[in-house]
């Protein structure tokens, strides 16, 4: 016999994330899924008849859900929620007319979560959120994975995940957990869903966003867990607000030092959630929360968001350096003169710094990994020993893929040059000029002599 | 024929660093060392006398120096210098009784450096000290070096370094500028000299300092490059406190990635020079510099030289990390977890947290550095992977010497017990406890999620 708290409460019509009213806490018996006192069954169901009408007169929408469950000594794991849900259910059978009014009521107020991409990082943080909404009553036991369709070995990808559940392609020898549902109509899968994951390449931004226009729920959010800037010549527009642009909803980020093999691995590793409002970063936080894999919420986005972009050009810089003298001290002075130039950067596109944000995960955590050991590391150290250009490398060592450093560089050039900036930026400059001005590489120990002069915060 | 200028300052008696009162500026031409014009030399020693008689009325020192050689059109080498410094002299050839009167003046008023220590990093460091002096007016052009004496092959060191111009044992391979002194004496090194650079191992500088102890210029100042506390377990004392009681000087510091083989091959770095006063760091800042060595002035000393301590702490941490899941993502993590319990330390013993110091080389920069390939992480990753104790590795890997981190750790883990804090340190706490408490390793990890958690500035 254990105590089960139901709570109702009630919220205005303008929006998910209003602060929600409570009107009645009411308290019942319940053991393993059968009512133990019909009495205050009756009591619970006369309370929240009143509950709905008092919400009717006050033209607000109820919002039933279950409430501390764990401090009333009532286990979280899902197969024991299952029975506990029996249990609220059964409270109406006596009252049949309002099952199916006070189900939907509760079913409707759930977060149902939707990750738009299943490449590796999709597929690793899959991993992560498939486990976190069984642990938590607010979240839909079931996510909904976009998976663009493509034949492996003659089966089409979304039968394998959902069969087999394992992205063979993208994240082969990691299992996703069995809730984890491919679907490869992108509409379809995110009709139902409230909390969309953008973790898609960059450029299927745009179409995907087109699509879905539409077909989305009126209380929508997401995040997006896209690393750099829209650079196609239009200026700099972040991934977040182009998502946001498009498709009229509210978006939050997730940046960090995140190797997504790492993270599927469950090695430690932290990232940031950046979000204008602290009670939706709340509910992302609680997605995102693993034993190996930490958050925390900054609100301060495009700080957070920026930082992913513009990393990438230290990352080449980093490259350059390592090419050049392989040296650690070196390659650590690039870090902090290249993180002081993002800082200068930010502050001047965005009008604000709070130094506070760069100590979080998205800030020195992900530039310095990105620096030992990403793409546009590798790529530049090869610019500098292979003697071959950046397009021919790219080609062998990206599969054709384009760098994203020094696209962010561009970007950022552009920006500078309308301020007349660029003297200011060496660091920057230099990787702009390196990289399509044929400025040779060995010069980028002078932009850092230059930034080291002026490396004022 | 080019102009020169000769000024004449003077001082207050209260010390070096007093602003100079400039009392009369003259001009005269000279040309290969042969005075030109004899009515402006004429002119200028009347000058000189009316000055120094001011300067006797006024109980003031004079000072005399060449001010604007290179604006002058002049070049800066040191063999035209001593050109210009003959010219200087014969100037005052007509009046003889007044040479070595204004020669001595000349002389006292020059910077003489003298470096206390030529291991390692003594040396390296003498490559660009040695180098400097020669740039500017303000220094004695040659630099004492003081050597612990040994035997190498039969001859001592200081012989080999001052007729081969090489440390033989600790910088083999690079040439010592042939301006460097190597002094046995510890008390001859340090009677003329008013710049004291210490870089000895911290446990030879009480020794040292009792010997010099009366034996310095009533004007010297110093500035400490030796990392970590004081570890006797009498509290914290940081090494630039420690001497300043024992000497009774002021003292600066010099911190940051610096690892001593790459400074001597010329790979450009950065350090952070951390005084109380800005036109001291200014001396040190033109004394510490070269192409490839780049230093910033900071007037938070504390700061600096607590960050070059902590960091052994965080250093042993990521090791045991990369002994245990070779991740980088989560090396990144340490990093920054670490430093934000560094930072938190720091405020919690000093009182004071600038934020900006944390983003110069001393911060950010060294720690990066040392969590990469520092003798802590090395050992503290040979101490997951072997299961041999610290005190093993130590004899192994250090030839008995101790490693700075554990140590670090237990003198950081007093001070936290004393406030009640070590919860509040979770990364601090858990490498105290494993180093020395048999606390299991793999518990560190539980120690990053713990300081997740709390990681807030």
């Amino acid at each position: 016999m254990h105590s089960l708290a139901v709570s109702i409460d009630t919220k205005s019509n303008d929006g998910l994330l209003d602060t929600p009213l409570k009107v009645c806490v009411v308290y019942f018996q319940i053991s393993s899924g059968i009512v133990a006192d019909i009495e205050s069954t009756d009591l619970v169901v006369q309370r929240v008849d009143e509950t709905l009408d008092r919400c009717k007169r006050a033209k607000r929408i109820p919002k039933c859900h279950l409430l501390d469950l764990a401090a009333a000594g009532l286990p979280r794991e899902p197969q024991h929620r299952r029975k506990q849900q029996q249990a609220l259910l059964s409270i109406f059978h006596p009252h049949p007319s309002r099952i199916s009014q006070y189900h939907c009521i509760i079913m409707a107020n759930l977060y149902k979560v939707c990750i738009v991409g299943s490449g590796n990082w999709g597929s690793a943080i899959a991993r992560i959120v498939g486990s976190t909404v069984t642990k938590f009553d607010k979240f839909d036991n079931s996510v909904n994975m976009y998976v663009y369709e493509e034949m492996v070995d003659g089966r089409k990808l979304s039968e394998i995940i959902n069969t087999e559940h394992e992205n063979v392609k993208y994240l082969p020898g990691r299992k996703l957990p069995e809730n984890i549902v491919a679907v490869p109509d992108i509409k379809e899968a995110v009709r139902n869903s409230n909390l969309l994951i953008f973790v898609v390449p960059h450029q299927f931004v745009d179409g995907i966003c087109n699509q879905i226009k539409g077909s989305l729920r009126s209380d929508v959010c997401g995040i997006s867990l896209i690393k750099g800037f829209d650079c196609r010549g239009r200026g700099i527009e972040l991934i977040s607000s182009a998502i946001s642009r498009l498709l009229n909803i509210e978006m939050s980020v997730l940046m960090g030092a995140n190797i997504a093999m790492e993270v599927a691995d469950e090695s430690f590793c932290e990232a940031t959630i950046g979000c204008k409002d602290r009670k939706i970063g709340t509910v992302w936080k609680e997605l995102f929360t693993a034993s190996y894999f930490r958050t925390s919420i900054v609100l301060d986005p495009q700080t957070v968001e920026l930082c992913g972009a513009l990393k990438n050009i230290i990352a080449v810089a980093s490259g350059f350096v390592m090419g050049l003298c392989h040296s650690d001290n070196t390659r650590a002075a690039m870090i902090r003169l290249g993180l002081i130039e993002m800082i200068r950067f930010i502050t001047e596109f965005y009008g604000e710094a709070r130094l506070e944000t760069y100590f979080e995960s998205c800030g020195i955590a992900d530039l310095i990994t990105t620096c030992s050991m990403g793409r546009n590391q590798r790529v530049a150290e090869a610019f500098v020993s292979s003697g071959k250009t950046l397009a021919e490398l790219e080609k062998e060592m990206l599969k054709g893929q384009y760098l994203q450093g020094p696209l962010t560089a561009m970007e950022a050039n552009k920006f500078l040059q309308e301020k007349n900036l660029e003297k200011d930026f060496p660091i920057f400059t230099a990787v702009y000029e390196i990289c399509y001005h044929n400025r040779p590489v060995k010069t980028i120990i002078d932009a850092m002599r230059e930034a080291s002069t002026h490396a004022k915060l």
